[in-house]
């Protein structure tokens, strides 16, 4: 069993690689910034996309995002709600997206309408790093609610992701979870890795990160 | 690649089948109730097996845990603090444990001094639905840090558990979810599920949910 897995492994990695490819030279070709947004479920991602896309309103940036959950539509109905253009994507039983999966979403926005990109994974902190979509930067949202251990748990993740978000800052006290545990911790895992402390319900610490993205 | 992905699927999951069920029938013959928490990052799996080991400690049952995480050993320090017999099991890169990795975990275990075992799974709300390890029970725990969709988006699991508990109600505030919510999310996807409302960390209806696992 064990063999065969790790073949098939390969060759599921292996293909999942050149169609990012493919879809970083398209969303390139249309002159489209893209960003895999991941992290646990309940770290806030859908809400920090929510923020970002509201603070660029006033700078007539034209923002597409992929509204990637296992099921339903609630993240694509919030989406909506801020005048985003939006692609629901379902994956029914997978726990991550897979470069597959958005090639066909892409098809379903119109990319020349389009500047920006934000790809809401599915809420997970282990899969989706095996999976690259093809985006410019992977941008790991976490949160003080899964607590103080959580980087010491999952330290493979923040070996392939561009940035890291701590979010929820207001709930630090509540949570009883000091964000500088985290942080060292993933100094730690990854000292290259840029860390950025936020509380995207509040607008707080968003600037700062979006100056990182480059937006 | 998807049809050799379908072929390999059910090539792992008879397995994991199978050695499940070796499990089961180890674990029977030991006399030993065991139960799978399963849960997401940060719902409290490991604080409510701790409670419930508190709970337990005057009757004297004797308790066994298999302390289930990516990396690390925070859970396992954790429940030797509790002076619990503890295996720690490390998946590395697997984001849910399978059957094959318990069983090995249950070689390094007493179980002829063992009258409970507790599974603490991978937070992780989508793959550990495919893998049952050979319990008695599999209790899903989710709490109101993931936000009031989290069951909306995450259906399938639901259909596949015994129990739910949904944990960390004295968040209801800070959070701002209202835990009905869950509840009647709940009922549209598997009413035959009982539900339980905890706050394991100041030991709030733990009791009930003892009751219903016969503890």
């Amino acid at each position: 069993m064990h063999e065969i897995s790790i073949d098939l492994c390969d060759n599921i990695l292996g293909a999942n690689r050149r169609i990012a490819e493919r879809n970083d030279e398209l969303l390139e070709e249309h002159g489209i910034r893209s960003f895999d947004f991941l992290g646990p479920v309940g770290s806030g991602k859908t809400k920090l996309i929510e923020t970002i896309a509201d603070r660029l309103r006033e700078t007539g940036r034209r923002i597409g995002v992929i509204a990637g959950d296992v099921a339903g539509d609630d993240d694509y109905r919030r989406f909506r709600a801020h005048d985003l253009t939006v692609a629901n994507l379902n994956t029914g039983k997978e726990c991550h997206l897979d470069a597959h999966m958005v090639e066909h979403a892409l098809e379903k926005l119109p990319l020349d309408d389009i500047e920006l990109l934000f790809i809401e994974n599915v809420g997970n902190i282990v899969c989706p790093a095996d999976f690259p979509l093809g985006t410019t930067l992977r941008v790991m949202v976490i949160s003080l609610t899964e607590g103080d251990d959580m980087v010491r748990k999952h330290p493979q993740i923040f070996q392939c992701v561009d940035l890291v978000v701590i979010n929820k800052l207001d709930l630090a006290r509540a949570m009883e979870v000091d964000p500088q545990i985290l942080v060292g911790d993933l100094d730690r895992v990854n000292p290259e890795l840029p860390v950025f402390l936020t509380d995207a319900k509040h607008d707080t610490g968003v600037a700062e990160l979006m100056n990182a993205m480059g937006l």
